[in-house]
């Protein structure tokens, strides 16, 4: 099993080094794991308007997953973007971190709450939690203030603001488990589940057992969801 | 007071004059409207796809539109498309008839339905309506079967396609008022609203309106909801 | 245009005068605007019992309103008292300032909170936005506790007190925006949106400029919705 | 115990007797019942017009019945007008038919539709289910297009209509019990019950025997949710 | 009228003499009621797990009810533990304390707060409302933290605990009345009343109270939605 | 990789084999499956009723798949009978096939249909979805009206009645996904997919899946949502 995993900002080798590492760890043995960043685009997704940067290039690597004859696509940022619309054009299953790890998190707790980066993305959650029909499931979402590049080099500090706040988001907010709010949080989730006491789980592999599951259901994104878009001029 | 009206697809003239024309019919005396479509992006907007494509242009056009000292924007298309980068990236109101028509309609009815081009886009109002809050309002999705490109071509059989699906909404699905499910129907509205006997809502001339009214009453799109951007590389 | 505004309390000079002036700043040049007390009902709104109390004389100045030649009727209330009954007898369009000011709010914010007068109107609230359909969007409702009849004596107490509530209601509860919670509060949005920095919607000038907008649009209250009484005796 | 029935319409004979006997059937032998109709107001209630104009009686009537040590006071019409305003004034317990028998029904069924008399009314249904949070329990308001002052005239149509009806509700909508949706409907329950094979709940009955179960637990209504009215001038 | 009532646990004696002494004290006159207690099971339910030990005995106890010729069952346990199967198996009127307790509460207030033993049992309610459609209703659970068993032996510091989360409850999460969250703290609502100024209602009462008025209005569980079970094995 | 799949009714030689079968064809080659029945309970599920008479077995294969060294259980049944208790009492993974297969489906659809065998169990799939919150997701619950026992006997039949009510759930409900309704059916989602042209999730192996994910993932049932039950008598 193929699956290709779309880092949706400009490259930057330590995230996708730590993203193969991280994934490889669950992945079952015959599976092979691509990651590839984006040419254009942000450097990092902090708000709607880096989504809609993100997009084109997003979609540009979905085509090109399909056509290298990948089992599944991972687009590998909390917010899911461009998910509808990669739906859309490929057939292979487009997975979403956001999505996965909900669905994988309302199977072992019926509350949870999101611990993420900055304020500035609440919002996105609120509405994606809306659209994906999970809102009610959310206890809380909560954040530690640290922006997406400032994570690998203030690892301690967000190792203690994410205690701080999932221990808030337990203690306060009703949360039964912890989502961990930004892919780029990946590898964090363990130690987390060990100080908490609550499963926590981490977006990105959660998202890879997720495709792992729908290739081998032989299952992809509904056609009458994801109907393929009409022929038509589009001017790129 | 003065509007900019983005159409969010390739350059049609006939759409622009259509539109330019319904809006001046509804707009007050001292409102200047400035319609303009986009260099690049999709022929017609009818999928998520088409929506990613027509983001990059949308977003320049709000900047211009800003810059250049508008007191507001519409992204006119039903789907919104671009709707939250864009506001994250304006101070000054941006409204999508979607969602604008939608308000328009809650003062008046409390379940309505809309009527639409395709099968296609159904999923796409399913999301926009959750996103929105409104998903409980919604008595129906019905849909023509006519792509938006052949709309102005087919007038006669979209308006008797229109009154079909409007009065099957009424009779079979409890909505009260009806809502054009796409802003190439501009200028149908009255005509199906004497045939009905139902309110008909029209989304480009309803966002003008909530436009103007948010104008007036000094109201913009809330900065928690649609925080700035943090800077960053974004490479285009 | 003709509006004709119901304040449905007992003949109040200042809160007539104020509403006038304030609904005038915002209306368009060719907006007449008539207001008009009750000459039976109570001093002020502030219970379930007050509202039963006024919607006689209401639904009389609505007929009167419509027999007058206005083109909308404004109940000048945040309870909207009276505004199914007033709606099925009438077919110019009712607005209420309750509903008319959540509608546009939620083009802008999609959680905002009201800060009324008094613990007591609360439960009002809650059962409105229910009705509504708008309760997911209410983020909470707080109360300054200054009884209505007070609010011009001590205007700078509310205002202190409004701004205290606004900011916990953003700061605590999760408000993108704030909506005043009486229309006793007219012409205080704007300062308070300068201290708060969040949009902050006016009940009275929000209604105005909805009844506008249904006017210029040609749309009217469903008969669906409410529909004619039928015919029979009523003794009164 | 004392109940006082307020029957919120202009003196009707039939309905005052039919009501004292059909409550007198499922009354424990220490309860006395008084029925009571106004002296002002609408012949029958079909519309939010018909409420508005009959809530001024009940007021006094509930005055009254606490005045003369009534126990509680059922307002017997389905769309339980003025029952806020009744729980203000009141100290001792105010019952609507609406509300106490969709209470009943949820503790048997966990959908049931509401057979009613004529189309106008659905909305005012929509209403209420909103406002006492059982929408989602309603499977669905279906009509049968008789007045209310035609039902005893045609008594034998309406028991007609209302099997059809019912059955229909059970097959196509999911219904798992029926609630009569008019206490004008008084003593048909029981009959249908037999046709349909599911509950059938008389709502007068049903209203009884919750101001029963809250007289003999000592219960009254929150005065969180419905605080005494604030001291003011009230011109009636 | 006969109420078999269900003690769901280990014989007790105190708790069926304190049962039977409360639930007498609100009655009606020709109400004989019957306390009995499991043979097997656990001696206490604050688990999904007692539940599930308690139900094969509850079973039991439901059909000799039937056999024995009682109107109704009560299974007095706030829990409500094999509810659904009681009833597929019963005609007469099966009914639990936490459903009864929230129909009654939902007709005098609009949002309630539990108030029960252990934090262990929160889940329980969160499915329970959830499964029951009034979870929107539920204000908070509170505990005071005391196990069942202990209840008695600690009454003084019982009512101290339940004061003390009750007037939180009201003051903090918006209850406007209170539900007890365990039958064994039957008898303890009056005084706690008297302490908050809300509404206190005692499940076991409550549902005495149901299940008269079931049986009075000749109502029992709809068999559309507790069907009888098919004939087949059933090895025991 | 260990897994102990309960099948939890009276053993049945078909069954068993099928579900080995499979199931072994979805697992990674690493696992290892285990499928046990039942000594005493039911011989087929299709009630509250046979859900409660299943429990106890359950429980105890529950602590035998714990004490043996398995990594997760499966309680193979689409009722997920006693899926609360048995979550508290073991510390690996417990997954239950509806549970499982609605996050499954929730990743590929927003609104899917349910196709099942009798009417009676409708109601359990109705309380099932309001527990885990997803039943704004579901269209519909179709039946196929063949007994659990019958469904491998009249293999053509259900298959027929499969397509059937799958494609009415496509074409008149919004199905965009369908679940098969019964672990009986196992094995027959491929075929039904390539007749429906949607995805058709099967229950069982989707629950092997989730299982396989959670394990991998390191997770396991939240022990906030699911705690430990108290040290006490309990009689057996």
């Amino acid at each position: 099993m193929k699956v290709f995993v779309i880092l949706p900002i400009l490259k930057h080798e330590a995230y996708e080094e730590i993203t193969l590492k991280e994934l490889s760890r669950v992945a079952s043995k015959d599976m092979e794991i691509h990651v590839e960043s984006l040419e254009k685009g942000p450097a990092s997704i902090e708000s709607a308007y880096d989504e809609a940067l993100a997009v084109p290039g997003i979609l540009e690597l979905v085509r090109k997953a399909e056509t290298q004859g990948f089992d599944a696509v991972i687009i590998d940022c909390m917010g899911d973007p461009g998910l509808e619309a990669a739906r859309e054009i490929a057939s292979i299953p487009v997975v979403g971190p956001c999505q996965a790890s909900m669905a994988i998190a309302s199977t072992i707790a019926s509350r949870f709450s999101v611990v993420t980066i900055l304020k500035n993305v609440v919002p996105l959650f609120h509405d994606l939690t809306l659209k994906y029909g999970v809102a009610e499931k959310i206890a809380s979402v909560r954040t530690i203030e640290v922006p997406v590049l400032d994570l690998e080099k203030r690892w301690n500090e967000v190792k203690e603001a994410l205690a701080r706040e999932g221990r808030e988001a337990v203690e306060k907010d009703g949360a039964e488990a912890i989502i961990l709010g930004c892919t780029g949080m990946i590898g964090m989730a363990e130690e987390l589940r060990d100080i908490l006491k609550v499963p926590v789980v981490d977006p990105a592999p959660a998202a890879l057992l997720v495709a792992e599951a729908l290739v081998r259901l032989k299952l992809s994104q509904s056609r009458i969801k994801y109907p393929t878009p009409p022929e038509k001029v589009r001017k790129l």
